[in-house]
């Protein structure tokens, strides 16, 4: 019987399910969902909603949080859509049109207050550096500098721990994990493009499909190409 | 002339006014101010449109944002009104009633993510760890940790600073700083209770009207007692 409460911060998206997965072993689900004015945002919001669903989370253990300052902020392609998506492959080295600043800051920032107001001792987030588009904030590195910052600018005794369980795997190490856990990979989403198809040639598809090639396993979503 | 751009958070209280003030000596400013469903949410935004308009700051470079989220979060007296806001003094070692969990990480992680794309190298914000009501992310230590989250979780070269310029001043010493650099007190809101005229008994108030007594002078706000 799970004890400790998990926040788990579930974009929609394949790693964030696994994440769920992974958490839900061990501990109570508390998850929560930024809307931030990224391109697909009413269909990542969908997908979070039903893999809550799945996991049979309670409406007071789900919190929705819109931050249109990061739309507001811009400097992205996923939330302004004057900057062109690249659809060309994944660099090594570069930082993509994609990457929005600081954006994983404050995802933590609003798991570690829920999770200090609800007595909760974990933060998951399915970050991954390895086969990651090479967002500065999806470093191992980034997660243990922010947990200094939680040791320091919490509740004495507050003692909320950041987990990124997924931090070191490959693409297709964290499909073949979910697989055996039972995700629901069919409720994920992760095109930054589209919300009806995916459309198979953004970054985040192009990972996707990468992995689930490499993990030898069917991906059960439809692509438009 | 002032060349670099700095973010400065301004709550429109007397220490971010003191900040701004010292900003500007040396930067251009571009000012940063949060909504987060406190008591005296429309109070403390005019106080931060009228000291903004007092440095003449543009439009572009003025940022509001609602996180209405730290009010579903709760856990506060600032937030909710089911806790009662504490009148009776500042005890030392006590986190008080009045602590939005984590908060100041969120104002940094929008400072920063703003600044990122402002192309700005400084973030400015009025943090005061020795005259402060005893919240654990005042403290000189957070602002450090921090400081190694925004170096690995901004972009390479992003290169900015994390400035406190008040974390070990006293309260007299920031309104004696404010008053020889001419910070327009008149225009600052302090008061956590009311916005017609400050309660004068709130933490908020109490730690003001000492730091002016000490400092020898007159605070130019209306108390209601």
């Amino acid at each position: 019987m799970p004890q400790d409460t998990a926040v788990v911060a579930l974009s929609g998206g394949m790693d964030s399910c696994v994440c769920t997965a992974i958490a839900v072993r061990e501990h109570v689900l508390a998850v929560l969902h930024l809307n931030y004015g990224q391109r697909t945002e009413r269909r990542e919001l969908r997908a979070f909603r039903e893999i809550a669903d799945f996991y049979e989370v309670p409406s007071e253990l789900r919190l929705e949080v819109s931050v249109e300052h990061l739309r507001k902020i811009g400097g992205s392609s996923l939330v302004d859509r004057r900057i062109p998506l690249r659809t060309s492959g994944v660099e090594d080295g570069q930082v993509p049109s994609s990457y929005v600043p600081f954006r994983n800051a404050h995802i933590l920032a609003i798991a570690v207050s829920w999770a200090e107001v609800l007595g909760a001792r974990y933060v998951y987030i399915g970050a991954n550096e390895r086969d990651s588009s090479g967002y500065p904030d999806c470093r191992e590195e980034f997660y243990r500098a922010f947990q200094q910052v939680v040791d320091l600018g919490t509740k004495p005794g507050a003692g909320i721990r950041i987990a990124t369980p997924l931090i070191r795997l490959t693409k297709a190490e964290i499909i073949r994990q979910g697989n055996e856990l039972g995700a629901p990979f069919e409720l994920t989403w992760s095109c930054y493009a589209e919300e009806e198809r995916a459309c198979g040639v953004c970054d985040s598809c192009r990972l996707r499909l990468k992995g689930f090639a490499e993990a030898g396993l069917r991906d059960p979503i439809a692509y438009a190409r």
